[in-house]
């Protein structure tokens, strides 16, 4: 397994790890087939989605913030809607290697997702 | 491929299966690489979210039902609610193993997601 | 890598690739594990739900409309609800296969989920 440190600053960011994931494939040695993209926490989580436009992003995590009150729950450390939204987006994503590469759509880039920060997070990547 | 049953009691609700799929980890001998943990029926799912503070998959039940109305569908069986849950949560997870353990975040446990019930359930569980 | 071409006739769509994807698993010659189907599009997904009675698919896609509101954005392209959607449902799913055959629940198919037709689009299926 492979460790990525991310560092976020903002309480929701999605933050492009694409060039980190590939270096990680690179340092597993990795070849041929599917790697898994995880993270360890119950308040973030992977997606891919568009790399060029930066307004992409922050119209996710708009989107995502009308979808999912920030309050009226339960939970007594104030983020529950953190962990929804962890749970909506997902704690991984599999993507295909070939030859060394992620083989990504042309405007696919991989991101982590911050719904908590900012915090001093990790991604583990391995091979399938 | 090995075989959880998981019986539910409740039309929605989260059940901690961690232990029932690092028990399948050890029935299939598997050491080291990703397992797929994945659900056979459409009105269920299987996620990673917070295992200490039972107030967050309460949240997470709550949340969700309020971002998914119950009513106002075509399908005439009245679980059109539970089936977009489904998909919005996913049929599976990866979950990377080490030395036969799986590894997973400190506050990160699996659950089966009851969206239809209550009934008997299946999950079924594969190394890549 | 095994390509499938899916083309699209709506804006929102759910198109039923299990065959296809069954099709993809005969052509790699895969009979043990889990593979992965994946989009490389940033306003599409992938997922399994119901393909019984079509009346779930049309309830999917009417009832993610209702969640992801399709204008109020940055940008200017005017699809940031299709990049949404696409976030929520995910770029993959992972199936197991046994005997060369795809692991499905009795309900349950795969789905191309189109939020930003219609396109040609292509579904990319690798063993893990």
């Amino acid at each position: 397994m492979h460790k990525i440190k991310v560092s976020t600053s903002e309480r929701n960011e999605l933050i492009d790890i694409t060039d980190k994931v590939q270096q990680a494939v690179n340092e597993l040695g990795f070849v041929k087939g599917v790697i898994t993209v995880f993270t360890p926490h119950t308040t973030a989580a992977i997606t891919i989605n568009e790399n060029a436009d930066p307004d992409v992003t922050r119209d996710i995590i708009y989107g995502l913030n009308k979808i999912v009150p920030s309050s009226g729950y339960y939970h007594s450390e104030g983020n529950s809607d953190s962990h929804i939204k962890s749970s909506m987006i997902g704690a991984s994503e599999q993507i295909i290697v070939e030859s060394g590469q992620l083989k990504l759509g042309t405007w696919q880039g991989i991101y982590f997702c911050e719904f908590d920060g900012p915090r001093l997070r990790e991604v583990w990547v391995q091979s399938n």
